[in-house]
């Protein structure tokens, strides 16, 4: 598995572009954007679980009910939710539009919605942009570049990769994007990812590999508990690499899964880290659980507490709100089984061990917790389960960015 | 119901006080209190749902059994949670000290730890000081502010309470103090709260006027979402008022019941407002649900919000993070169907009708939303259970309070 370049266009056949057209009517910032893949895919999407969705989401669970889409039509500077059968219409029009200058039909094209939620979408400027959008669409990194600053919101850094990996010897490319920032909460985040893939695979292992790569990365983020009405993950793949395809679950599905995983996880943490206001990458670990499932919920409530992410801003070792997070975290154990080590580029020290305080150095916990990425180990009881949680710290500027999101 | 003055010490045969003992080491604030009935009690109590509990709050469940209990010692400064087998023996010493000197027995006596986590109790500073403590109780209001003093820590404000009510013609008094003000949430806040009252009542009723009165106040409150492993609510009937006695359901105990809820309903408020780094208290009232528990979760879900609550704080009115937050509040609901008006002294706002925008004032809507007590009504359906849940908005002071609260 090699790191290349080309975002969503290292994937074979994949077109990408963006244009200001209006949406965001303060700047003028790219808030359109288009991804296009010149032959058919199969294709897979995880939509949020927010009882609130977004017209773009029940729009785009409609068309990816057919599995053939090979476009997306996304913007910012506007949720397009809580905006009622208007909203709806708005949506259909964002993919028929498309689709038209595509000469696709409409199920061809999914759609997806990021910014405040609650205000009509102008469609219109959207129409009056839709043909210097499609004639924004490149093959090269541009493309990609303008498409991902144009779903991009309160995102402070460009979040995207891209792999070559061989599977049974052909080599086949995943490319991906992601915005997403606040309101950011498993399951899932407000986010939007678009993923391509050259790959030849049936449309099921899509979905498998898919949904395993999710549970295993966007859906461990957390930045405010917050679970939006807009969050889309997509993912398509146009057997443009022309390897054998993929039908069952054999070495060539494991290692595509694999890197699938790979791929989102890193995106996952660049999500974390671009938390609004962060300024760390905190990663909880637990291990000891029962199963896997009960350590992410361990880790889970560990890296949502608010005390604990004031606590990483401090840089400060307050183990004591850690035992307190896991404690209401909803799952039995032992609390005097607990061990928990702060670690990061400058160390390693271990603060709680049976449940109670070990003597440590506080001017060395400090300077471990002073770094822009640190860890959090926590052992909490002798099982196999293991899994980590990504977020970040709650700062002063978290609530700056939200106390006036809208103007 | 009459509001009077007294605290605890309005019910009559309670003493109370508080000292400095040296727990709080960097101040010479009070850190030590004890509050003290006549006369025989009944006893009841709840406690933090937190799987990791506070040694006082293992060692007062012990106490509360024989549901006896007619002192309680309490220490701010350190919650003595974390703290193994040495932090049992601590609280147990706690008890055993205040009840060799009123000449009871240790399961007469309640202990209440409040503070940092996970820092050994220094019970030897506890005993050094326990002739002091006896020393400083007194029946009149200044032993009840003495000992309120002694519990607080984060909190800015006193929080306590006292009314009159008749019983089938008789007077009788309850008092009531709290504190709480960080890692507060449903169920229950951090919070301690000691309630003294007159009343003659069966042990088991006085359990059940508690029970329901926490349901409707203490568990309706949320700061930070963070559950505490200290929160205890502990009640002392001594039968002072000499009343015909309580034993069965009729007219007095309902009186008595509803008496208690109003009290607890007000320093629930009281707490909410004093929430770490608050600067306004947010009342979040949902109606229109299929019965009342289900009304409380989704306020819960929105009180609970950071989005919201940074809203609140910039006094913008982003709806859409209403709507967002009842979606992920875990019930089934019609976003259609969802009305949010937003309230204050200044005036009311809808400003969502059928889960889409009004059109509004935004100038209005700020300035109703700048105000120091705001509400927001929300209906999500035609059911009849209604509910309010109160909390704050999330601010810079709550970010620098708990970035660095052990130094």
């Amino acid at each position: 598995m090699r790191e290349i370049t080309g975002g969503v266009c290292a994937a074979q056949g994949f077109k990408a572009g963006g244009i200001w057209c209006g949406i965001k009517a303060s700047s003028r910032k790219r808030d359109l954007a288009l991804i296009y893949s010149d032959k058919p895919c199969v294709a897979a999407a995880l939509f949020t679980t927010n009882r609130v969705k977004a017209a773009s989401v029940l729009i785009t669970q409609e068309h990816i009910a057919y599995g053939k889409i090979r476009g997306v039509i996304a913007n910012s500077g506007n949720a397009n939710a809580c905006t009622g059968a208007a909203g709806l219409a708005a949506s259909r029009s964002m993919a028929e539009l498309a689709a038209r200058k595509l000469r696709l039909s409409i199920e061809e094209i999914g759609v997806a919605s990021t910014g405040v939620i609650g205000v009509p979408l102008p469609v219109e400027v959207i129409e009056a942009g839709i043909d210097s959008l499609i004639g924004s669409l490149s093959s090269d990194t541009a493309g990609h570049e303008a498409a991902l600053e144009a779903i991009m919101t309160t995102d402070t850094r460009k979040k995207d990769a891209s792999i070559e990996v061989d599977i049974n010897g052909t080599p086949i490319h995943i490319g991906c994007m992601v915005k997403g920032s606040g309101m950011i909460h498993p399951n899932m985040a407000t986010m939007l990812c678009f993923i391509t893939t050259d790959i030849s695979i049936s449309r099921e292992l899509l979905d498998k590999a898919l949904r395993q790569a999710v549970k295993r990365s966007f859906n461990r983020v957390t930045v405010d508990g917050d679970t939006s009405t807009n969050d889309t993950v997509l993912i398509m793949a146009n057997g443009a690499a022309e390897n054998p395809p993929i039908d069952a679950e054999g070495p060539g599905f494991q290692t595509f899964a694999a890197a699938l995983e790979v791929l989102c996880i890193k995106l996952a943490q660049a999500m974390a880290r671009d938390g609004e206001g962060a300024t760390k990458l905190v990663t909880v670990a637990v291990q000891g659980a029962a199963d896997e499932d009960a350590a992410a919920v361990f880790a889970k409530s560990v890296a949502s507490s608010s005390l604990v992410k004031a606590a990483c801003f401090g840089a400060d070792a307050n183990w004591g709100r850690v035992l307190c997070a896991l404690g209401y975290g909803g799952i039995d154990f032992d609390p005097h089984a607990v061990e928990v080590t702060f670690m990061s580029n400058e160390g390693k020290v271990t603060v709680c061990r049976k449940g109670t305080l070990v003597s440590f150095s506080e001017a060395e916990a400090k300077k471990i917790l002073s770094e822009e990425e640190i860890e959090i180990l926590i052992t909490v009881g002798n099982g196999h389960g293991q899994a980590s949680v990504w977020g970040c710290d709650l700062t002063y500027d978290y609530v700056k960015i939200n106390g006036d999101y809208r103007s």
